[in-house]
């Protein structure tokens, strides 16, 4: 299921021996159908890894065949000789399937500064294998969102359904960077009938409102990627409006089941803002809040430490009067009118923890999901790279 | 010494029963010379204590007479009642000194909450004989200094000669609200004849070289204030650049030893962004990567993982390119031309760290201080206000 859910699409995974661990690292998603309209949105790091520099230029013009993925390596920061090595995985893999270079998209997770010779190797060898076990047995799509995994401890994958035409995804990481080497890589498929623009417009909307609002710790990826492919497999021209919530809706359960398995974590935390005066100000104060490390400590320690929620929302530029600010975690209000409330022992933790946030400004409301920060996270940060 | 060092300034510290440690936690600096002049800077978080929001507007007229200071709460949100504990405070003490009470700055630090009816009845109680010990024995500049300490481990005071004058401080903190309750609270001294918008003028020049570039963790604190008083004693009237160089040193001083006492911090980083375009520039990105949690993961596991330098330096606003960027660890060359540099295991690591960043855009520079993440930080923050 997952990516080849929707008709129209072949998956596979090999082992290329990028990884220590010597499980699947390479992934391939094949669009055989009549259609090959694209879109992707790629990180908005201005240091960017090779695969993205080449997929960007390689989606621009809304084309794309097949999708080549590894893992055990960024191929980031190596240089030309890196860019190159993207090249000829993408060179390799049209030659295999019989299509043009330029429709051949490329996504790298792992270590950045990994991308030699040894890599460039290693990939290039096992590109036959990936190939033909896509064109011996091509529903491959959950072996393939499993060779896309790094510090992911379960594999991601959706499938929803529309009127006569299908949605499928696969994802690996926790959003950002963050943490670890967690690079997000997101392919979706529908065997939907639309064109490159439409898939592009259902795809900066359902990513706005999911993958975007997941902040774990902050830090942006190098190597972020999320590609929608349609085959239009399906026959069936979608109606944009559902398609779009569809697809929502897809990238909200992916988006769900990266937070609960970021690495590290002990609390998986969604923070809303509301009564906030837009909401971009509603965004802008919960992700505030998501990136304290001061309130992520105190979380981790289920402490309802509220002086660190209200700290947080004074450095944003939201519309607020900072004496009438409420929070509640877990829905005790433990700070009314930026004055101490209900008493915090009164808060019962769980592994979701729930901080909602009224400024009193308005009628918008924002969330974003975050981790708590834990010694694991501070172990698996500290002892990554050696 | 400390803030004493200078004539005419009176100081003394009581225990008013604030910490549960039973250490002194209240403390006075008192201006007994001809001059009255005062200047001084607070956070720019909007939302404020209690004690900022009354020392913005005692100290706007660049007049002061003393400062009272305590650890133990930071009478922080805590409501128009908070509001009256400051205001009675400087009442109290204004009655005490026979001055006038919008002549009494109050800086107060430690938990964000605590500011009720027993905070107001102990420091209310605690201020005669804290006045008393102030005329008694006035040279208390070193009681004071360990008055304000939370915890910090040791106490932090500077004293610089210049020509006919003096310059004495105190401190306490570790930089932002970072880490745990640091607010940085800071008391500056000087004899010299200067006015108060000389004062303002040198203040704000030292602060930004020094204070400015402390970012532990990234969190800004609701309570952060720098007051330097003039009292005009030496009768001799400074040289305002000999005046501004001296006390940049003082505050670069004690912004060193706030540095090396950062609580939790296992290492002092220094990154230094050079070949920006502005400072500016050079700045935004030292602070960038100074926030970065896997950055500063990784330097706790003491390896040299400029891959997290390099994503920082993407997310800024920056001028460069992003082939062209350099990073040194303690002087080793890991990552040149944003390629694989040296091998990162030539890397010594030290409890000071240094990180220097090359953009080739430009000749200027930028430094900022922080510290790494460790577990002692997660533990401190996350065990602190229950």
């Amino acid at each position: 299921m997952s990516v080849t859910y929707p008709r129209g699409f072949a998956a596979a995974a090999t082992t290329a021996g990028l990884k220590p661990s010597g499980t699947p690292d390479l992934a391939l998603v094949h669009n055989t159908g009549e259609s090959d309209a694209v879109a992707a949105v790629y990180t908005s790091n201005r240091c960017r890894a090779n695969p993205v520099l080449w997929s960007q230029q390689a989606s621009a013009d809304g084309r794309a065949r097949a999708v080549v993925l590894n893992s055990g390596g960024a191929n980031c920061y190596t240089g030309s000789f890196g860019f190159e090595t993207t090249h000829a995985t993408a060179e390799r893999t049209a030659e295999l399937l019989d299509i043009d270079a330029l429709d051949v998209l490329v996504c790298s997770t792992g270590l950045i500064g990994v991308g030699g010779q040894d890599f460039r190797d290693r990939i290039l060898a096992g590109l036959p294998a990936l190939a033909e076990t896509a064109q011996a047995a091509p529903a491959g799509g959950e072996a393939a969102a499993r060779a896309i995994m790094t510090t992911d401890t379960v594999p991601k994958t959706v499938e929803r359904e529309g009127t006569a035409y299908r949605i499928g995804g696969m994802a690996k990481g926790a959003g950002m960077l963050a943490p670890g080497l967690a690079t997000m890589l997101v392919v979706l498929t529908t065997d939907a009938v639309l064109d490159a623009s439409e898939l592009d417009a259902a795809l900066r909307t359902a990513t706005a409102r999911s993958f975007d609002r997941l902040d774990t710790d902050g830090c942006m990826s190098t190597n972020d990627t999320v590609i929608l492919m349609s085959s239009g497999a399906s026959g069936h021209r979608a109606d944009t409006g559902e398609f779009t919530a569809l697809l929502t809706e897809a990238c909200e359960d992916l988006t769900h089941q990266l937070h609960i398995d970021a690495e590290g974590a002990g609390h998986d935390i969604v923070i809303t803002t509301r009564g906030a005066f837009s909401e971009e100000q509603a965004l802008e104060v919960s992700r505030a809040v998501g990136r304290s490390n001061l309130f992520k400590a105190a979380v981790f320690g289920e402490d309802p430490n509220w002086g660190r929620v209200v700290a947080q929302v004074g450095i944003t530029s939201a519309q607020f009067e900072p004496d009438a600010i409420d929070v509640t975690f877990n829905g005790v209000p433990v700070c009314v009118a930026s004055s101490p409330g209900a008493d915090p022992s009164e808060v019962l933790f769980d592994r979701r923890v729930v901080v909602e946030i009224d400024l009193h400004a308005g009628t918008a409301e924002g969330t974003i999901l975050t981790s708590d920060l834990t010694h694991d996270y501070v172990e698996e940060n500290s002892a990554y790279s050696t």
